[in-house]
């Protein structure tokens, strides 16, 4: 089943290989990144994407690069690793994850260590330990989210939040999973999710391999099958959490929150604890990625669909307001409103 | 400029020319109609589109349908009109158009004639009265919708209904172009309407073609825009208007009239008085067309973007509610809530 689909992986030989998410679902692609530059530029192409797979590709990344030199001191190593960690960080700013990862083993670089070969084990496990947390994150995520779903419920969702998109399971796509596991029978509407389409590509392909019921539609399609009564329940994943609750995901997600919230259907976002940044007091201070207009006027076809020179606006995500948000999933359970109050006292559990 | 280009013309031959507008803005080709079934297929397949220009084109269309036989008789004229009505009318089921012009075609074929060819040249004068009508109706309609934008506004639309849908100007971007030639500065943002991108492909094309200020967006990024603030009014076409206000347009135009609700923005709908139809009681009563899932999957791809036999669901219109209209703008004015009071004295005014 595709929630076991490795889409990041470290060889023996210390390179990286990932599933090249562009090519889905025509071709299915692995590619071997040997350098700090092959993780960035794999990372910013969106080959690897999806929040928890960037941390784990940059956390891997940063040690196949680490692999390469040998040191003349634990400074020498120190110093190495800062100049790779400013750099992988720099690929994708609204992703926690990413930088999430890169702290995560700066800690470990910062400790005593005999010698650079020591350190650079220790990175290595950490990636790991980044790799096999997160695939035990969304099997968690993915059973508690199960409990707010009922069987035969008619499900949307935007992006990818599947397997691919982490080291297992996926986030928003693990109570689909595990459902099916268990004998659900879900309906899934699948929006494409402009301009990049991981919904059409990704989404709907790995709930057709999970024998899931999905059904494909436009972004612009939501609001119709919501007023058809199609849909019980909007499941999304997330980029980053602020600490009231207001969430970055997928440009889009806003408005299907927005619109799930005027027909009185509950909204939820999946978001592994790692995503929660109690830093940014609110989503007016995450940062949102804008991308080139090619991707609207051009990626995908065969020929321009627009005209040429149009001025086009690109931003990859948005901000949803926490006021929308029926429930927030971690692995450690659910998270109702108030959610300052919550999401402290969450934070502080994990 | 744009808003003069014709985009359904008869020739002094009798045939019928239309610009395909499946090909903008990549190549500008005029095809030329001869029969019903050629008149039928450019509706379906959408070479001609947009509500008013489809009732011109089906009033043209009967016309030169009816140019090619000779009769015996004005009942045999009669019962040849009876035969190419339905067929055109059943081309596209949802914008009223297309019944509205056939109809008044079939009143003036019942009238008293003295022979066939009094009755074909009678036909002929009507097919150009909808046609000059509609030119006019469009300059009423923008002349009032002006009204209703400020200098500089931001404004969001939906789909196209530009001068290439409607004999000249369009519906919804009539204040637009009208306001240029003005010296207005209007800042538009142009969805780019999946599945068949008449946003990106029509809407942004004309705006570009008239010196217009125009940013092209994908459908899922109106909810970022409006947040930001960037836009201060939505206005969109219609392809039918209920009795109670709720109307009928490209999918997706519900939901954009739920986020304008949301974030307080007004939402207004350009409805020539020929698209409201007061024997639908309410928007429940409007049939939507549903078309084939290979546009949602294949449309414009160089190769498939979804997986092989995924279910789709291509619903070409969608219904809003008359409590999320700020305004309905008709060519005699604009009519405001509460609509089933204000619908009703409008269409005895008209």
């Amino acid at each position: 089943m595709p929630a076991t689909i490795e889409s990041v992986k470290l060889t023996e030989e210390n390179t990286l290989v990932i599933l090249d998410q562009t090519l889905l679902p025509n071709e299915l692609v692995y590619r071997t990144l040997r350098t700090k530059e092959d993780v960035w530029q794999a990372i910013v192409a969106l080959q690897v994407r999806g929040a928890p797979a960037i941390g784990i590709a940059a956390a891997y990344g940063a040690y196949v690069e680490l692999a390469r030199y040998s040191y003349d001191s634990i400074s020498d190593f120190r110093q190495t690793f800062a100049t790779i960690k400013d750099y992988l960080a720099s690929s994708r700013p609204t992703a926690v994850n990413l930088a999430w990862a890169l702290e995560r083993l700066e800690k470990v670089v910062s400790q005593p260590w005999n010698g650079a070969e020591a350190a650079l084990q220790a990175v290595r496990g950490e990636a790991e330990a980044i790799r096999t947390e997160d695939a035990c994150v969304c099997e968690a995520i993915g059973r508690h989210a199960l409990t707010l779903l009922n069987n035969q419920a008619g499900i949307l969702t935007h992006c990818n939040a599947g397997g691919i998109a982490t080291a297992k399971y996926g986030t928003a796509l693990a109570p689909l999973f595990l459902g099916k596991e268990q004998g659900y029978d879900f309906h899934v509407y699948a929006d494409e999710t402009r301009p990049l389409l991981q919904g059409a590509r990704l989404t709907a392909w790995e709930l057709q391999q999970a024998q899931i019921d999905v059904t494909l539609i436009c972004d612009n399609m939501a609001s119709i099958v919501m007023q058809q009564g199609k849909v019980d329940a909007v499941i999304v994943g997330c980029d980053r959490v602020a600490a009231n609750g207001d969430t970055a995901n997928k440009i889009g997600t806003s408005g299907l929150a927005i619109l799930a919230n005027y027909y009185g259907i509950p909204f939820y976002v999946c978001a592994p604890t790692s995503t929660i940044d109690v830093t940014c007091q609110t989503g007016a201070d995450i940062e949102i990625e804008e991308r080139a207009g090619s991707e609207i006027t051009e990626a995908w076809y065969e020929k321009p669909m627009a005209p040429a020179g149009v001025k086009t606006y690109n931003p990859a995500f948005d901000v949803t307001d926490h006021t929308l948000i029926s429930a927030i999933i971690t692995e450690h359970g659910i998270i109702r409103p108030a959610y300052k109050e919550a999401i402290a006292a969450h934070v502080h559990v994990g």
